[in-house]
C-alpha cells in the first residue's frame, strides 16, 4: 500500500469550498484504485489566520510543510482583510521559493461541450510551463524621497541557471507533446532582462534540434492566446508572464475556475505544491457556486506528479466527461451547483 | 489657414506601404475641409538605415525632429535585421522617452461588420492609457557573472509624478465616458512597485468622487478583457501592462492590423507621436495585403490632438462605415487589398 501524505491548505475565499470538495474525490480515487492511500492533514494559514496571529503562517510552519509529500493548497488572499502582498509573500510565494518550487506547469486545454469563449471554436492543448522562483517576482528593491518626488524601484533578477532550468523542462515536454516551443519575451522593451532570456532560449534550442521553437514578445503573445491559441503546444515564460499567460489561458478554456497549476520542486529535498490558477473570488466564495474543477483537474496533476500517471489520466477523463455532459457551474454557463459537478465526478469515478 | 507640420517615420516592413496609405487619406482630409493643410516631411530611419549606417537615427535626428507639429510613425523593427532591443531603444523607445511622451493612449472598440474573435460577441468600447516612459522600460540594469552563473538585473522605475499623471489623465477621461476607472495592477507579486502603484491609484481616486473605479491584477484584468471586455471605460495600466493590454485590447477587435495609438507629449516642449499598436510584420510586408485602418484610425488621433476634433470624428465615421459594408483586408477575414480600403475611406471622404 502507498501512502501519500498531503498537506492541505484551503486558504481564503472560495479556497475553503473547493478544497473539501477535491479531498472528496481524491478519497474516492483511492477507494476505487487498491494500493493507494491518502493522508490528509489541514493547515489553517490564510488571512484569517493573520488576523488572529500577526502572520500567515507560524514561524515552523515550512518545517511542519516540509514533512509531507505534497501540499494541496486552494487560494491564498483577500485584499479586504490583508493588503495582498503581505498575505501573497507570507503563505503562496514563500511556500514557491522557501521550497524551491522553481517550476510551474499550467496546462490549458479545451474540454467538449464547454462553450467555447472565443469565436473561432478552435479546439487547443497547450501546457505553459512557468518560472516559478525569480524574475519579476522578488523583493530586492524600495522606495526612496517623500511626497510627490517618490519613487519605487523593483528589481528583477533573473539567473542563466533558473531560466535554463524551466526552458529545459519545456523542451522535454514539447518533446512528448506536438514539438514547439513557444518562448514568451519582450526583448525589444525590457532591455536587460529579456535580450538575456532571448539569448538562452537560443542556446537551449541548439541541443534539441528535432523541436521547433519561435520567440513572441509577451503583447503579441497574448493577443495570439486570442487568435491562435491552436497552434500553441508548450509556452516557456517568465514568472510574470508565465503568470499573465496561464490566466489568459484560462480565460479562454471558458474559466478561469478550471485551470490547474503544479508548483514543482525538482531537486527533491522539498514537496512539490499544487493549487489552482484561479484566487479565492471572495466575492462569490461561500455559496456554494465556484467551480469544483480547478481544484479537481489540480488534484489530477498532484497524482501525475506522484507517479500515478495512469489514475491521473483516468481522473481527467472522468472530469472531462462530466462537463461533456452538461454538469457546469454557472461561471461556464451551467446550473449546477459546486457539489453537484463532484458528485457527479465521484459517482463516474465508481464505475 | 491652418498648417500643420507632419514628420513621417515609416520605419520597417509593413509601414513603408502603409504610411502613404494614411498620407493619402490626411491629404483628402485637408482638400474636404477647407482651412487646414499638412506638410509632411518623410524620414527614414528604419532598420534598413542602421544597416547603412550603423545608427537607428543620425546624431541631430532629436533635433530635426523636435521642429514639427507631430511625428507620425508606422512601425520599428525586424529582428532579422537589427536585435530589436537595439532597433527599439534607438529610435522608438528614444523618441518617446527624450520627447517626453509620457502618456500613451490606445482605443480598443468592437466596429460593426467586424467579425468578433470573441463568442459573446457583446460590443465594447475602452480607452487603455498607457504610462509611456518609465516603468518596465528602464536601461537601468546590466549582468554579472560567467557562464552557468550568469546573472541579468533590470530595474523598474517607478516614480510618483509620472504615475499620477496618468493616472489623472485616465480620470480626466472617464469623466467624459462612462465614469469607470480600472487600474491594472499586481500588488500581490510584485513587491514594490505595484503596491506603490495601488497607494498612488487610492490617492488620485480621492480627487474624483463621481468616478467609479476598480483595481485588478493584470493577470485576471487580462483574462477580463476575454470574458468582459463590455465592462471596461478606461483601464490605466504601466507601461508593460498597458503595452500586453493593448494588444489585448486589439486581438478582441479583430485584429492587431486595427488598433491606434497617441504618444503625447503634455508639457508642450516637445511634439508627440501617433502610431499604431501593430508592429512592422516582416512576414506580409511588401504584399499589398496589409491592414491600413491602423493607420488611419492612428491619423485620427493625429487631428484630435492637434485640436481638429470634429474632423477627426467624421474620419473615424468614415472608416466605421467603410468596414461596415464589408471593406476589410485579409486579416479580418476580408478580400479587399490595402490600396482597396484606403480608396473606399477616401471616396467617402469627398462625400
Ligand atoms: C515595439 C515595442 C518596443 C513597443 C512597446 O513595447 O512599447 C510596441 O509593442 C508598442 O506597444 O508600441
Ligand atoms: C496570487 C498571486 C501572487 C499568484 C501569482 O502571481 O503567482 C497567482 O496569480 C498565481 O498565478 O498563482
Amino acid at each position: 500500500m502507498k501512502t501519500l501524505k498531503i498537506a492541505t491548505i484551503p486558504g481564503d475565499g472560495v479556497g475553503k469550498e473547493i478544497m473539501p470538495e477535491a479531498v472528496r474525490v481524491l478519497e474516492k480515487v483511492a477507494e476505487v484504485h487498491g494500493g493507494l492511500k491518502f493522508e490528509f492533514t489541514e493547515f489553517p494559514y490564510s488571512c484569517d489566520y493573520y488576523l488572529e496571529h500577526g502572520v500567515m503562517m507560524p514561524d515552523d510552519g515550512l518545517d511542519r510543510l516540509s514533512q509531507f509529500d505534497s501540499i494541496f493548497l486552494g487560494a491564498v488572499g483577500d485584499a479586504s482583510k490583508v493588503p495582498d502582498h503581505i498575505s501573497l509573500w507570507g503563505l503562496l510565494l514563500k511556500i514557491r521559493k522557501e521550497f524551491q518550487q522553481e517550476i510551474n506547469i499550467r496546462p490549458a486545454k479545451l474540454f467538449k461541450g464547454i462553450e467555447p469563449k472565443l469565436s473561432n471554436r478552435n479546439p487547443f492543448d497547450m501546457v505553459i510551463v512557468r518560472e516559478n522562483s525569480e524574475g519579476e517576482y522578488s523583493s530586492i528593491g524600495g522606495r526612496i524621497f517623500h511626497d510627490d518626488n517618490e519613487i519605487a524601484i523593483q528589481n528583477n533578477v533573473f539567473s542563466k541557471r533558473a531560466t535554463k532550468q524551466a526552458m529545459n523542462i519545456a523542451f522535454d515536454l514539447a518533446s512528448k507533446r506536438k514539438g514547439l516551443v513557444t518562448s514568451a519575451t519582450k526583448s525589444n522593451g525590457i532591455f536587460h532582462a529579456m535580450p538575456f532570456w532571448d539569448e538562452i532560449f537560443k542556446e537551449v534550442s541548439g541541443q534539441y534540434p528535432d523541436i521547433k521553437t519561435e520567440s513572441k514578445h509577451i503583447d503579441a503573445l497574448a493577443a495570439y492566446f486570442v487568435t491562435h491559441p491552436q497552434d500553441l503546444d508548450v509556452v516557456v515564460a517568465s514568472n510574470l508572464f508565465g503568470d499573465i499567460l496561464s490566466d489568459l489561458g484560462a480565460a479562454i478554456m471558458g474559466s478561469i475556475g478550471i485551470a490547474p497549476s503544479a508548483n514543482l520542486n525538482l531537486n527533491g529535498k522539498y514537496p512539490s505544491m499544487f493549487e489552482p490558477v484561479h484566487g479565492s473570488a471572495p466575492d462569490i466564495a461561500g455559496q456554494g457556486i465556484a467551480n469544483p474543477i480547478g481544484q479537481i483537474w489540480t488534484a489530477k496533476m498532484l497524482l501525475e506528479f506522484n507517479g500515478e500517471e495512469e489514475i491521473a489520466e483516468h481522473l481527467l477523463k472522468v472530469i472531462e466527461d462530466v462537463t461533456a455532459d452538461g454538469y457546469q457551474t454557472g461561471d461556464l454557463g451551467g446550473k449546477y451547483k459546486m457539489t453537484e459537478v463532484t458528485d457527479e465526478i465521484i459517482k463516474r469515478l465508481g464505475k
